[in-house]
């Protein structure tokens, strides 16, 4: 066996063992990261079973909307949870519970469960707002289950996972839950605002993306570090962490919108264009060439359609600004960042795994 | 000065001063409940400044909203925030608490309005999902703002709501709360399955009904009377009161429905019948006379438009079998019912003033 296949052949019988890690292994394996995708099955190996035990409280939430008597709510909710997702925001949780020394507690894993539990739900009322069509590789819930059900879906999984985090009895966790939800409707309301007007504005995107994609992830980290009892400032610098995290996931997220066959996204090629939402590397290529300006003026506004431009010219035309580049050199620089951060927390295991989901996150080609 | 007069004077002064309770009592003045107009204006003074406090926080929220830097899920929120309610949920918790020998306190102030908030986001929500076009005497949030904009307009009500019951520090009061939005959650999603289905179940409504309505004043009440300290079985008797006034109310408001013209209501003529929703005059009308159930089955399930069919005379059909009556008298059986289970609490004026707030429930044309 070559060194290669037995690469394979490991990442193919931990996958076997914990499916939780397979999205994110694979992707590493995929995008030629080898070494990466090893220290993810390591990272998987000293997990152990607390990422089933994760997956097994989903699977709950995803049973009860498969149950005969199941709501339409419920039903819409299953057919976003049943679908396998990166789970890069409960695994957080974990590894800030970890670096407090703290396994796996019941509390661990409600807040870790409650931070996919959020995601779900704004995924769901984004999906309703933004009528997108696909999710996760599948058809979105609105689609199969209607609009209707899939604000009811959002709502039961806002409580779900206010519950969840309700019944560790830490009460400044709910709060400060609630103040990301409401972080998280804000840039969601600031996204709408701007559809159909084009308005290359940089400072509104990164709005946008602290409070759609940052916040949670800095109120996972802080939270599993809170539950372990780190001090104050250890929290501050996790959560600093998770910003850090959380842009460079959206940067790598407004790439992948550019390159990939919406086969292998699970979303739309150019999806974020076509719903009229400027992206970084869009904000970039305006900048850089005034032409696409205009071409994208004309796209976002609506005066022009994607079928009266040629798509695959003027994706090159944005690639050839270097945009790309540089959003991947802006998302690595988030990494470096939040690298230089972790150095200041207690080193060991926990810490050098937090390393590889940020490098993950950065490096993944989906 | 005619006792007529005096009347309507003493009414004008107290809506003047407190213009919170003007909903109620203009409409207990306008259906011709002159006793129960007088009886509200006693309530008000006895409740002095509670309902301003109740009013000035809801304002707050309403302003949050109407702020230059407010997003769009707020300004929609706002418009439905800024149209005087009846506020007869946060009412229920103020006079609960009074009958365990509590007045006003943030807990309390705290408590009611986040009732009418949590019934402010199911409204939000609920316009989008049943597309309705007015609400409270005004257009539709929905209409004004855009589906998008309830959506997150209704998020971030449930959100406010769940943060001031969280900042009172009752958790059992947020779990019971979480679990009563799930109900709500539920039984909209149950209304949105029959719909278009010709069904006339009378326990698939009577399902809807306990979770769309009584869940809210079943818990507000017993919220209220938790806060005063009222022992458990106070407690239930206070949950089952709730019940009783909850399907009161609803009743009520489908009598209204078949009765009043739009620009009394603020709902559409018939807006239920236009939804393909079921009530509970129909239903009877249907059991009663199987040619309105013919016309009923078509008009559901969209074979007929409400054009194709003379709706006067269809109204006039359903009064003919009695079913505004045995809906009625179904209404006021609850009201007794409720009146049975206050004589078991302690007897005082939180007693009696409950007993006005039920009747006006009942008897009021709007």
């Amino acid at each position: 066996m070559t060194e290669k296949t037995q690469t394979i052949t490991a990442i193919n019988n931990a996958i076997a063992e914990h499916p939780v890690l397979e999205p994110l292994t694979e992707v590493s394996y995929q995008s030629g990261n080898d070494e990466l995708a090893e220290r993810l099955i390591e990272l998987r190996a000293w997990l152990g079973d607390d990422l089933s035990d994760l997956e097994a409280l989903i699977g709950d939430f995803t049973q009860q909307g498969q149950a005969a008597d199941s709501h339409l709510g419920w039903q819409a909710a299953s057919h976003l949870l049943e679908r396998p997702g990166k789970r890069i925001r409960p695994m957080c949780v974990l590894l800030a519970a970890r670096l407090g020394g703290l396994e796996m507690t019941e509390a661990v894993r409600n807040v870790a469960v409650s931070c996919e539990m959020v995601h779900a739900a704004t995924l769901l009322h984004d999906d309703v707002i933004d009528e997108g069509t696909e999710r996760r590789g599948a058809t979105a819930s609105r689609v199969v289950y209607g609009n209707s059900a899939s604000i009811l879906a959002g709502d039961q999984l806002f409580v779900e996972a206010l519950r969840l985090v309700e019944e560790t009895g830490h009460s400044t966790l709910l709060s400060s839950l609630l103040g990301v939800i409401s972080e998280m409707i804000a840039a969601e309301a600031l996204q709408l605002k701007k559809r159909g007007h084009f308005d290359p504005d940089k400072k509104a995107y990164l709005d946008v993306l602290h409070g759609k994609t940052a916040a949670l992830f800095r109120w996972g980290l802080k939270a599993g570090g809170k539950l372990a009892g780190l001090p104050a400032e250890s929290l501050e610098i996790l959560g600093k962490i998770g910003v850090n995290l959380g842009i460079a996931f959206q940067l790598v997220d407004d790439i992948i919108d550019l390159e990939e066959e919406s086969v292998l996204t699970g979303k739309d090629a150019l999806a974020d264009l076509r719903q009229g939402k400027m992206t970084w590397p869009f904000l970039v290529a305006c900048e850089a060439d005034k032409s696409i300006e205009g071409d994208m003026k004309d796209l976002v506004s609506g005066e022009k359609s994607l079928k009266d431009v040629d798509l695959n010219q003027l994706i090159q035309r944005i690639h050839a600004t270097g945009a790309v580049e540089a959003t991947r050199r802006f998302a690595r620089q988030q990494g470096d960042e939040a690298d230089k951060l972790l150095a200041k927390l207690p080193e060991g295991r926990a810490r050098d795994a937090l390393k590889v989901v940020i490098k993950t996150a950065i490096k993944r080609a989906r």
